[in-house]
């Protein structure tokens, strides 16, 4: 007798061999018009800003956070548990949409993460979604790095307006991993080239400008939030922003379609709105607002995620977006894999097959920890567990045990090999979640609060610190910042992701630490002073071997090598 | 009693005003279907690989070459031209698609050209097709910067192909307007952030992708092309290419929708294929194969143009990319204006409104060398006038005599203000033309030729200089050239503008000039060796009062501010 092993598909296989409906069929589901969607192709478009101001009287729906544990190299899967859960509750009959946020095409060159699922839990068309997508990060990169080029030509014309060039703070931005460009000499060759002053390039996602998009609401806002960013200060010191250079209009110009959301859908043919990607560490990680909100005026329920762990995305989102937005989660999904509890709990990434029940219970800290933090929030909340093939029934059995001896509502999902059937004993528990919460929640510190003692709110309750240390420059900064009225301002922590520290070695639940906030920056068109803590990469590099060897397209345009 | 007056609408007024058919009406009138077309909202869409290799077996249709007499600041209408022309060949039912290039965002936000026509001939949604349009330059920016970084990472990470860091040739692009950029120094921090060393950025339409996407007909042939371009040179001064790195395929993918042609519409409906939009002095300056080959399937006419005057783009459409597309004009529309033939005679651009018979009569010395060099071609051709207001009859009826004299069709045409009205009498002669040749086209060299004698021959014949002059950098590149192989591709002449001459002062026909070669590029990808005279600039700045402060958007997502 022979045993037939199933052929574990690549998500691009998995992908490829789904069968899409046309994106006007989706948007019919929910209750737009063929006239409301702009299309980009067959299976990707835009909901026009139209059809967004019909929806101005409709009701919300409820919203769903995903969020998950310190990350780790084992993976988490929170988009994949995102899109699995979005796909659950619309089996459940529930209307459902999923909002998320849409990748970098850099890193899809390097080393490939992917933010659009994975298995039978993804968003599609994926090669679309990783690559150039409706083109809004372009847009993004165009609209920073022309405004780049005017503050440049504004000292190099004249300088009227007094521009110190050695304290030019807005940097160049390009979708591309390209550690060349993180220090650069610009404006050589003599008086007609430019004048000389150092810079850089970061990745467009960490552009203020990706911040301001996935935060504005309108044209409008959009074009006053651009005004307000600083890009430079003068001789005497003072902040020099867009609006000094009367540049707003132009760069909201640009922005005028990236602004809109981008309707795709799910393997199960979900709605899903995918659309803004701010960096999780120097901005707020979120997907747009304007997606969320849009989301909410025409589903019942919608699954939204945050990125990185709880400490980052989780506090972010409930702390800056949900403020922006004026809407609060109704439940979160605290996502953990047993693998990432195993290696918080001491486990090489290599032993993650092996058994080890010891370092489950040890890596446990960190979820504890976790769940904690969402209750200073009084959000309710479900585990997810999110399930690999090499997990032990004991291992599973044991994190549930310990989850439902927390008096915790805890839900072993599959959605990456059964796509939403794997998720439908989480979204019932979710469901249950909303409808019995008497919870109101309550963000973790007031815009009041000076930023100091927000900074320290963040650092003791979520992060677990016992203390804050400042350098002489952020303590001065500190100072100024409040003069110039930005105190009133939310803070935007800049930390590693990988551990509730500043330090990305201290795994699990660290104890006796402190952080020390290095400097701050102020990103006052976003609105909110970032920060940082550690060393924080705002470009990254590619690797030894980088994903692009394995790229190619056929002779009909389809991709190969994406995974 | 009170005169009233006209107002004379702006181009993105009447732009505005226009009603447009939605895409797949107008790719129904050429035969498509809606499953032909992917759309890129309402009114763009892109004609999908399926549909192209269907056409395989099509006849093709008669192609009309739109060039012009040397520019100068009074402007020629070129591209108007093309627009009206084929509006009016469709008004005489002959069924017509425009092949045009594709605006570079960069120049917008600084001094507005705009290729998009004016007037009432222009192509439609003239916003989008200025700002992101279907997202292809943004699609060659990329690769071109997925390539820099794969390059300077390749070095980083052990450099096994040895590439020696001072001659990397590969440059960084950005399609935007940034002197700042021209010439950089990357890779400065330390051992962490790559291998420091001279760089620069060029705009993106400079970049030699875009030329490849433009002479390229499958995705094949664009990987074939992509692998052969040298980037670098190593430490024994062999060229490194992309195939050496191994990522053509992954270049490939990036520009799998890129080069599918864009279909849009004109203000009268006529079907337009904007599509690729290389410069035409570093490069060959003509819109892309794909699209001419496509729209010559569909059609039983074709007007495309070439870039700058007949010096530069036509020469160059008729000795690289007629041999590349395997098709040749079967007439060319020589687009002349009063305002700007005055120029050639001296007149300055402040009194251009002022009759001066004089001057135009000198001025047409630059009018008489294109024809010159048209005929060198063998190919039929009409001149057309293109009307400016200023325009008195006297010098109109001068012009006209001076032509007829030379025994030459010509027409004034007013397709600024009448739309293909004002064209019927060109399209006419056109028509006539092409119906009496008899002609045989033929190139001014062979390919066979040696570079030199390929430069000589552009030089003499098309320039009128009386002998060419090399640097010593440019004669010892000739010989390397011809020892790597090189030498039998055709000669992309980088040139001014301006003037027949390298010296851009020399308005008219100058006479008695030498060119000088102060180097070559090798341009393996594009299949031509570029040779530069004068400062040929391939990252233009932003001047003092850039277009960007009058742009802006209202709260539907409408542009103002571009013209």
């Amino acid at each position: 007798m022979t045993t037939i092993k199933k052929k574990v598909l690549s998500d691009i296989e998995i992908a490829q061999q789904s069968t899409l409906l046309p994106i006007v069929d989706i948007a019919k589901k929910i209750g737009l018009t063929e006239d409301d969607v702009e299309l980009y192709g067959k299976y990707k478009g835009k909901i026009s800003f139209e059809s967004i101001h019909k929806l101005k009287d409709h009701s919300e729906g409820k919203l769903i956070l995903v969020t998950s544990i310190n990350p780790t190299p084992a993976g988490e899967g929170k988009s994949t548990v995102t899109v699995g859960l979005g796909d659950a509750l619309n089996r459940l009959n529930k209307e459902t949409i999923i909002a998320m946020r849409e990748p970098s095409l850099g890193p899809t060159m390097g080393i490939k993460g992917g933010a659009t699922g994975g298995g039978y839990s993804q968003v599609l068309p994926m090669e679309d979604i990783n690559l150039h997508f409706t083109g809004d990060i372009h847009a993004i990169s165009t609209a920073n790095n022309a405004l780049a080029a005017l503050v440049d030509n504004h000292i190099h014309q004249g300088n009227e307006l007094n521009i110190d060039q050695r304290r030019v703070v807005w940097k160049r931005s390009i979708d591309m991993n390209d550690r060349s460009l993180r220090q650069i000499i610009v404006g050589l060759g003599g008086p007609v080239q430019g004048v000389p002053r150092e810079d850089g390039f970061d990745i467009s996602v960490a552009s203020e400008i990706m911040a301001v998009l996935c935060l504005s609401q309108s044209i409008g806002e959009l074009r006053k939030r651009l005004g307000q960013m600083v890009v430079a200060y003068n001789r005497i010191k003072q902040p020099v922003t867009v609006e000094d250079l009367g540049v707003e209009g132009a760069l909201t110009l640009l922005l005028k379609d990236a602004l809109k959301p981008n309707l795709v859908q799910t393997i199960e043919h979900s709605p899903a709105l995918i659309h803004g990607g701010p960096f999780a560490n120097i901005a707020h990680g979120c997907n747009s607002v304007m997606a969320t909100k849009t989301a909410l005026k025409l589903a019942d329920y919608v699954v939204t995620e945050s990125g990185f762990g709880a400490d980052l995305g989780a506090e972010k989102f409930l702390n800056i977006k949900a403020r922006a937005a004026g809407k609060s989660p109704d439940a979160v999904v605290l996502v953990a894999t047993i693998r990432a509890l195993k290696m918080h709990g001491g486990q090489s990434k290599e032993d993650l097959q092996i058994e080890n029940l010891p370092a489950l219970e040890k890596g446990l800290s960190n979820l504890k920890k976790h769940m904690e933090t969402l209750e200073q929030f009084n959000v309710p909340f479900v585990i997810a567990i999110n399930k690999f093939r090499a997990d032990s029934d004991h291992e599973i059995h044991a994190l549930i045990k310990w989850c439902e001896n927390q008096n915790k509502k805890v839900s072993l999902t599959d959605v990456w090999a059964k796509g939403g059937e794997g998720g439908v004993d989480l979204a019932q528990k979710v469901l249950e979640e909303i409808e019995g919460n008497k919870k109101e929640f309550s963000p973790l510190y007031e815009l009041s609060d000076s930023l100091q003692v927000k900074i320290e709110t963040i650092a003791k309750k979520v992060y677990g610190a016992s203390g804050v240390e400042y350098t002489v420059k952020a303590r001065k900064q500190l100072e100024e910042f409040e003069t110039r009225g930005w105190g009133v301002l939310p803070i935007c922590m800049a930390k590693t992701q990988y551990s509730l520290s500043d330090d990305p070695a201290k795994l699990g639940r660290p104890e006796n630490f402190t952080i020390t906030i290095r400097e701050l920056k102020p990103k006052i068109g976003a609105g909110f002073i970032v920060a940082l803590t550690g060393e924080v990469m705002t470009m990254p590099g590619l690797p030894k071997k980088p994903a692009a060897f394995g790229m190619d397209v056929d002779e009909d345009g389809r991709a190969i090598g994406l995974f």
